[in-house]
């Protein structure tokens, strides 16, 4: 808890009050490489995760059976299936662990709580959600107007480490490209 | 400026003084059809736009000189490029009017001092953020696992009467697909 509040502090000043409820909404929760903790068709998604170590993904099973991958997530970032965590209905996706992983858990009814009683969490928040929306913004427009080279090239700059850790399917589907052409990518380098 | 009053109190609450406030920051401004609000490579991009009438699109141009459209934006909608917008740097995308606009344009630093003296209209902003990010997401969803049709059938629920206005290579490119596949597609239907 003590990293995550350190995360906080680095950007925004939090008090004791503060802490005491973030504290008092949030969950340790330790996950061994493999574990699902959302699963594609569960009625509902309550809740996100923040991630204080080892490396998660998000994908969507297509109706042929195939995997693609939308999101990875690494230490400091957020994870869950947000289609249907700020929307509405069944999950969209799944959330697996591609590590043992630890994570804080909170749900958004005690999240919107903090917001209420701490309007700079939210605007920390609001903040986090712009630099988001840039980032998947720029993910559709590298979609749009990259050739499959310099996607990848991209994304080990933004995952350096992630090929150690995601099988090539896993990234293959998240560029949008075939697993062989990520084999003749990784030759050309 | 009273249909953007109309849009807000849909939502949330605004009071006179609130209403004076947001007044004070928002320009109305009228636009041709063709006319362009941002253009790919200006400096900075300081302002978004909120659409009252007509449609705009925002595209990026490839080294090779091929347009793709990044978003198509109608009544009381957002547009702007959110990439250099939200993040810094100079503009990455082009907003160009595809019909005669009418459209409220404000800027961020203004549109901050309104958050600061009205949590509630953050609160609003935020969540409309959260739908705009859920909103991506999907769009990332189905380019991954949607075929080209259903693609095109989404987009034809999601903006009815853009075929009327929009070109054929706008919407190809939008959807990632050739105009001769649009064809084929629209041929099939």
């Amino acid at each position: 808890m003590q990293d995550f509040f350190k995360y906080l502090n680095k950007n925004i000043d939090i008090n004791d009050e503060a802490k005491f409820l973030i504290s008092s909404i949030i969950k340790i929760r330790e996950f061994k490489k493999g574990e699902i903790l959302i699963t594609q068709g569960q009625s509902k998604v309550t809740d996100t995760y923040f991630v204080l170590s080892g490396c998660l993904r998000s994908y969507v099973i297509c109706e042929n059976g195939k995997e693609h991958t939308v999101q990875f997530a690494i230490k400091d970032w957020w994870i869950s299936d947000y289609i249907a965590y700020y929307g509405k209905g069944e999950a969209i996706l799944t959330v697996e662990c591609l590590t043992d992983c630890i994570v804080l858990q909170s749900d958004k009814l005690s999240i919107e709580k903090v917001f209420e009683k701490f309007p700079e969490i939210e605007t920390f928040h609001r903040k986090n959600l712009e630099n988001s929306f840039v980032r998947l913004n720029k993910r559709i427009v590298n979609q749009l107007q990259l050739n499959a080279r310099d996607r990848y090239i991209n994304f080990t700059a933004d995952f350096p480490k992630m090929e150690s850790v995601a099988k090539n399917y896993h990234i293959a589907s998240y560029l949008g490209i075939t697993q062989q052409s990520l084999s003749r990518i990784r030759t050309q380098k």
